[in-house]
């Protein structure tokens, strides 16, 4: 596919990088390509674009110095958290500086009492539960990857847990962000609800890179349940999994997470993973929080469900460890959905439709996906309607990338006629901007005012999301 | 306290009166004097600003051609559901015309087994409940006020269910808006969880009419619980009563809904509601929702913890007309209190803080107003950290005026000193304007800046939330 890319005015890029390295110091302003190149890369079958340097930023301040640099010369800013988005979030569309939060990487404040921390937003997700661990608190959301916290929040990230923790939207209290023009705002105040002004903190969340630099973080924490188990359940057939998802949120039952895979990406974890005991069948994994006696009720109620669809055989975790492995194996179904294709690379789609529809958007599109002979494993927060196919594909074969991204658009097409979105939790990046531009028509140009009105030079991660003009 | 009121301009006014009467009848732009006032007065002691006229939209479709021929003449548009805000937000302090959506109440979709309704503006929380009962579903979001859900949106409003449910923020999945220049726009699909763009739904949720007219709206609604049961606890002081929600909430406990009434308040709703068995003390209500197992669990939980601070007499009220009794006297705490003083109005104020601030806040807050005089009962949703004290007062008397101006005004800084907000859930209207100037000084700028691009010329309920220059 055609990528977009038109290199930076090379005056201006002189000129920024001449400001920067003379208040920074030159040995700051990273050009080595290397560096570069993994700036401009994500996980996903994008290809580079890299920045023309990187800024690896020590605080909110210096963020906000390297920012007035960048806006004087009307030089583009690419904010960059660990890389592991999936939309080309990071590809330098129009050259400039990726500004590398990675080294902010602390966390400011724990409050233990409000169920909430401050961070800064390099700090990654398992480095903050790491860190919470004797707190007895924990940072639910959970999307695979160990993405930075302000990445997070900048693709509205979500995953496994989001059936019951929701997504960063919910989960975030207030952020520090570093304007298009330089100035430091803070959105909102620590209390745990507010009616004042406009929700910029949730403009922010989700915003992709493209209205500022998000630089610290209030989270909200959560107690560490005081019982958790996880259970493991095969299928004949994927429709009968579905079904068990959508009557267990249907009745209201509080879980955890619920996990779809399909045959063929529960025969990838299998072999990837080294799960014992299992096939290669249509599988849910569920995890419950609550009390003792609550997660056993919550449990058997999802029993029940489950066997009424032909799922019989329940298999328990209750010990951390195998609970760990588990959920270890169901993080890397990316990573064993690439190694069934050794060299391959992975083009994970995301659409989420309303739950009533996912049994039939599901079937749908598998028996599409037959008939293009491609291979690509369906893993899905089917909790939330949301579920990805990974195409497993030669990015060099234009025959193939033809037939995956014929098979996407059907998708999200299919998707969207059923009152759905086309990115349940990646975001756009520029991967889906056509995708957005049919999803929400008459949107784009409310959100494009908004993005002139707050960075009236385009500044701020530009060519992501939709075009300015 | 001085209001500032200047009237639209008169050849703007004449002339969009004049084209709208020829575009819906002349007999459709009320201008009486009554129907006017009604639509310039909130349920507060803020003073009637009437508009110019009334239009009783009856679709998208009218509200999108009225506002259409308003932004031709450059003249203020108002929108209005049932006018029970608390800041002023219907006040016409440009002049202009009231779009009263109250006839568009229709409930357009139940969409059972997505858990989510379709509901044009004018739709009342209680007639949605009503029209749900026999659905098993329900929405919990409860201001008190039978409030229009188009104006829950505006507002961001919450209540007493908040605390497990989430506020209007976490509760709407998709809006339709009518924008300042008529164009309609829809913000979201219908997806549980989205990351296409901005979050333009949460834009407008607390935008309080400044940005657009809401005039659909697609809801989440709940399964109705397993099992509900209520209780009463008494406390010897307002202390005790306090930290037993503090502790509830970072124990855990997922309560549905934890009220506390001050002694004046408690006394004020048995005298009001004819409450039996109870006396005049510091007072806990709580619902509780879940299975039946689970209610019983979370019961027991909250009653130890109330029994350690002194909290041992426990009423339960497990029968629907008991607890309906309960819950009736909670809601009308602020006609209770009005009650109290014959012909008085009430000046309700709304902080929130962080829960771990909130016995302090609330200990020093009604220590300084025992130093007023002033009678100001106090009711709060502090599970979420929110409280208000509603000032029974006489308007007329500027001492009174005065004295609860100054406390409110200390009490605001306490809690914006707290890192707390001004308004939990009533908004800013202009009553706290220069309270969200206080509050999030760096932001007002950004809010500006969006309000400029989507309202540039700022008919949109102006003179509301921050000045425009």
């Amino acid at each position: 596919m055609q990528v977009d890319v038109q290199p930076s005015n090379a005056t201006a890029r002189d000129a920024a990088m001449a400001e920067l390295a003379a208040t920074f110091g030159a040995e700051r302003i990273v050009t080595g390509k290397d560096i570069r190149n993994r700036h401009g890369t994500d996980e996903s079958y994008h290809p580079t674009v890299a920045p023309d340097a990187v800024f690896f930023a020590r605080s909110t301040e210096e963020v906000s110095q390297a920012v007035t640099i960048c806006a004087k010369h009307k030089w583009p800013v690419i904010p960059f958290g660990v890389g592991t988005s999936l939309e080309g979030g990071v590809a330098a569309l129009r050259g400039g500086l990726s500004v590398d939060v990675s080294e902010m990487n602390k966390i400011l404040a724990v409050n233990a009492d409000d169920l909430d921390v401050r961070v800064q937003a390099g700090v990654t997700r398992k480095q903050l539960n790491e860190y919470l661990r004797d707190t007895g608190l924990m940072f639910p959301i959970d999307p695979g990857a160990d993405a930075s916290i302000g990445g997070m929040c900048a693709t509205r990230a979500s995953g496994t847990n989001a059936v019951r923790y929701g997504t960063m939207r919910d989960n975030v209290l207030s952020l520090t962000v570093v304007m298009a023009d330089g100035r430091v705002v803070k959105t909102a105040r620590r209390a745990k609800k507010s009616a004042a002004g406009y929700d910029l903190t949730r403009l922010f969340v989700g915003s992709e890179g493209t209205l500022g630099v998000i630089t610290e973080i209030q989270l909200k924490v959560y107690g560490i349940p005081e019982a958790i188990s996880s259970a493991v359940v095969q299928f004949d057939d994927l429709e009968s999994a579905v079904s068990t998802c959508v009557l267990t949120i249907q009745s209201g039952v509080p879980v955890a997470r619920m996990e779809l895979l399909d045959d063929s990406q529960m025969g990838a974890c299998i072999a990837y993973s080294k799960l014992e005991g299992y096939t290669a069948r249509p599988t849910l994994f569920f995890e419950f929080h609550g009390s003792e006696t609550g997660v056993v009720e919550q449990a058997e109620t999802v029993q029940g469900i489950a066997a009424e669809f032909g799922g019989t055989d329940f298999k328990w975790a209750t010990k951390a460890e195998d609970r760990n492995k588990l959920w270890e194996a169901r993080h890397n179904a990316f990573y064993a959905a690439l190694a069934l294709r050794p060299g391959a690379k992975g083009w994970p789609t995301d659409v989420c439709v309303p739950i009533s529809r996912l049994a039939e958007c599901i079937t749908e599109t598998k028996k599409d996906l037959a008939e293009t002979g491609l291979l690509a494993p369906l893993v899905g927060h089917v909790g939330d309607g949301n579920f990805h196919l990974v195409y497993v594909i030669d990015p060099e074969s234009q025959e193939e990338m033809r037939l995956a991204k014929e098979h996407s658009d059907r998708m999200v097409l299919r998707a969207l006629s059923m009152d759905g979105t086309c990115t349940g939790e990646h975001g756009v990046g520029y991967g889906k901007m056509e995708f957005l531009a049919a999803e929400l028509p008459e949107a784009i140009p409310v959100m494009r005012a908004v993005k002139q009105a707050l960075d009236p030079d385009n500044i701020m991660n530009p060519g992501k999301l939709f075009r300015m003009n």
